[in-house]
């Protein structure tokens, strides 16, 4: 059983959270919220969102597992305006989902559970260095990288205190250092790994621009991005496998 | 003789009504106001359209008949701005329209009328069921239904006094039920008929988004959408061929 | 030795009213403030830029050259909002000019100087019509021109006390007619010449739309447009080859 109303802005920020890295996945009904685990084909990026049914208008849910197309999960809630209310209700039989905005009903035909990749196991790893940063410094540093090359390093300079984001072209590189004064928070910690740009590029799309975004960083260890949604009755962490860094 | 002044956004939005059905057309230049009538190529679409002398700043007009290119009309409205007045005066040994916008003169060459499509006679059905809904309902169904399929179905529940818009695709279905509290007026009666949606998309786009719009519906029967342009001085019929009921 | 601080909208203005003619130019670093000359491959366009020290919010430089790409500094340029402030500093040792915009530095590779085409020697011609006009007006102009023509006629009717802008095309014309009431100002003379649309077109996207612009114009005669940036600490002049009349 799976009743629920929810706002547009809502339902669309955490499917566009999800549909950067894949785009079918499993949605678990549970009766505190939904949850979804996801990993790209090539193993490289996670992601794990809660979304707790206070974030909902109102919420039913008993435990099942439906699978979703995430793309025309999104042209759906598209066609309701941010502030619009959309009513999901699951025909258990049928295995359809009704979604209801302002009169309009679209059927949604569900994805076999079975026939989507398998979720992921996330790692619970113990990052040494931690940077609480604002979404629109990544925003600025992964778009001007993007001029200049197809990976980034992200690290910490312990003795300055300083979080940075490199990128290293051909002939043009691009640096972003944010001292303590720059940052909302940093515990720093031996910390340097090297990342494939088209992935951080995809996680960006995602990451609230006036919002804080937590990141743990190792040497060489993958990176994690852990934010807020929904008020703060969602949350949101991706992980992202480092490159071998090359000379 | 035909020397005019109008608003530019009076003349777009006429050019446009017609624009979205045919690329060529005939504009009767009658002492009350201008008419087009017009059939798409493939016979399954017409306009009907009027605007009324009183429609214009000034208007002089005795009866002939220009063949006019509508794309190339437009992008010459295009290039005033909403509120200006643009001039219009037929040159009538030249065959050349001249379109004065606050200096800046374009000289179109006309199309000779015979080499364009007949002109349709439109048919004067007494369709049993007449809908008054807002643009906006047509166009967000319109929109839905372009998700799933190609057809649309537009029909009136007599029993519950509901006008339905109705999509089925290959998985997913859109269905649009709106009651009398919705609708501006409606005249229940027996109405079910499946209509092409690209020609429906193409109308939609002409259709006053903020505005009411009068649909004619009977059982496998054209549909008829009319509406007001230039604030009630002028307007617009379609009528669209019903597709074959398929099951 | 080069190291400035200039808004963004400025350093963007000036890098494009540039760009539209070249992709590479050289710019000299002079005590009292940039100057840029170049020519357009087929040696049809020139332009001539001057931005005085005055428009920086500081400024030092020593008379050097550096060869830049302009392609690449408008992207980076456009990484800042346009009131953001950005740093530019030479690196003379690497030939690199480090580019920092709020925390975040790009360091761009500059090109050498001997292989960009060489700069042109603006004639200093005498032309009998200078003409003051909003930009607006020949946007206008260039913009219904195109739709009919890839050439266009600028000249005087010294009789009238007109301005004109005409383009002819197979079957449809365009003309603009300004007099003294609708020019900022005129110096009436023997003028018409005609010129490449292409080219004026990618002048136009550089002219200041709600400035004024001053023309001098001769009989097939090159074509000179004038005006001012960064609020009068700049100046660009663009110079236009006739091309020869056809009947």
């Amino acid at each position: 059983m799976f009743k629920a109303i929810v706002s547009a802005d809502t339902l669309r920020t955490t499917i566009d959270s999800v549909g950067v890295l894949v785009d079918e996945c499993k949605i678990h009904l549970e009766e505190d919220g939904l949850a979804i685990k996801a990993v790209d084909p090539a193993n490289v990026g996670m992601v794990d969102l809660q979304l707790s049914n206070e974030a909902f208008e109102s919420y039913e849910a008993d435990g099942g597992v439906i699978g979703v197309n995430l793309d025309r999960l999104e042209s759906i809630a598209g066609m309701a305006s941010s502030d619009q209310l959309i009513e999901l209700e699951l025909d258990e039989e049928t295995r359809k989902l009704h979604i209801k905005i302002d009169g309009l009903e679209y059927t949604l035909a569900l994805i076999d559970p079975d026939s989507i990749r398998q979720e992921p196991d996330i790692p619970d790893l113990d990052l040494p260095a931690t940077i609480v940063v604002e979404g629109s410094d990544i925003d600025r540093a992964v778009k001007a990288a993007d001029m200049v090359s197809d990976h980034i390093a992200l690290g910490v300079d312990e003795d300055e205190n300083v979080f940075y984001i490199e990128a290293e072209g051909d002939t043009d590189n691009v640096d972003l250092k944010l001292d303590t004064d720059d940052l909302i928070d940093l515990t720093a910690g031996p910390a340097h790994s090297l990342f494939s740009l088209d992935y951080l590029k995809d996680m960006n799309k995602a990451l609230p621009k006036n919002g804080e975004v937590t990141i743990d960083l190792g040497e060489e260890f993958p990176l994690k991005l852990h934010f807020e949604t929904a008020e703060g009755m969602g949350e949101v962490t991706y992980m992202l496998a480092p490159r071998i860094q090359s000379d």
